[in-house]
């Protein structure tokens, strides 16, 4: 891995996604209220930039779409930082076309409605003010839609509190992707921030109960799982 | 200020804030919406922080009660970490009585009236949620207001993006603090994250302007300030 690391960086890749466009999504987004308020999800990247690393070191040539994290950016992949969903969606459409997205990002599902342009203030009244929500465009749904760019494998990720397997399958059938990689993160699990994870990859051949693993095993069985699938470039 | 910085880690502090007890709040608030999402303000710690670390290194023996940030703990001063602001709230009246109080922290104004105990998911029909907001505890106030254990100093800052200090005039008055600290956080400032700022300092006696400085200056003026005016305990 260190030797494909070395010429991967040398420009000289190969190893077994040697020539494969890949794109990551990782960390949370921040949802703007106001200009110092904002909404975001717990999330600390450090998955999603475990994925980004080994597929990197297989050889595979990576854009990696981050919210505000604070993980260093991994060796030899391209960093594209973003803030909000709407910026996360347009920084992957322009890293396409790729052969394979994994979008382990925890995306905002809603924005505020109207943000605001200067600092809400509180009433003299004490009345609080109702946030109205608008739904965020959904990423992995829209990377997934068939199409001239649909990359040949998409790879999404469910992070659950509760009936992790069924939201999981519902999931992977309602948003279109291949793959999608379950996770509890309730809080008895100790994902969020933690370096463990105990997933199960459902595909369309069937369930894998992976044992619980470092993040960055996890992100390397993962990233040999995707080149057993797809090989390296024609 | 290194001599007295090893004075007062050996326990024999010495200084003209020596004997001093002091409460310094930094960071922002995160206010909790379901497991996985939340509401924040923007605020790096840096200036909060600061302060604290210079109170210490002029003898004071400072708490730092602190909402999630990624700044190092200063040395030399007792750290409470919290996340949201009723737990900021506990964490300052537990540290009291002190002779100063700092609230440098961005303390969300308001909480989710009814956070969810599970993660909120998208309705099938796609209406988007309602989030209703209830006003938190004013910490400010609450530390401001008379009683036996109202410190002697109470400082508070106003981080605005227009009116900067108009703004600080009123709240000053509104939350019954000594002094306000009031910068200008519109994005042209680039206060943020940023190193520097630029702050007027409010006090029963006048408005002084401060030139553009370090937050790390900011921190040692306003230390120095607080000294002048209140000496080593009696």
């Amino acid at each position: 891995a260190i030797l494909e690391a070395i010429a991967r960086r040398l420009g000289t890749a190969d190893g077994p996604l040697a020539g494969r466009r890949v794109l990551v999504t990782s960390g949370p987004t921040h949802e703007p209220i106001d200009p110092v308020r904002y909404i975001a999800n717990r999330s600390s990247g450090k998955q999603g930039h475990a994925i980004a690393a080994a597929l990197a070191a297989l050889g595979a040539e990576v854009t990696l779409v981050t919210g505000p994290v604070t993980q260093p950016d991994p060796a030899g992949v391209r960093v594209v930082p973003v803030e909000s969903a709407r910026d996360m969606l347009d920084a992957c459409r322009a890293a396409l076309p790729v052969d394979v997205a994994v979008c382990a990002a925890a995306v905002a599902d809603w924005r505020v409605a109207s943000s605001a342009a200067q600092k809400l203030k509180k009433a003299p009244d004490g009345d609080s003010p109702t946030l109205t929500l608008a739904e965020n465009p959904d990423i992995l749904a829209t990377l997934s839609a068939p199409g001239p760019d649909r990359p040949a494998l998409m790879v999404g990720f469910a992070a659950e509190t509760e009936h992790v397997i069924a939201h999981a399958r519902d999931k992977r059938a309602r948003k279109g992707c291949d793959w999608i990689v379950a996770n509890d993160v309730g809080a008895a699990a100790g994902t969020f921030g933690g370096d463990a994870n105990t997933v199960t990859l459902l595909t369309g051949d069937g369930e894998e109960g992976w044992p619980p693993l470092d993040k960055t095993e996890v992100a390397e069985r993962l990233a040999r799982r995707i080149a057993e699938t797809l090989g390296p470039a024609p």
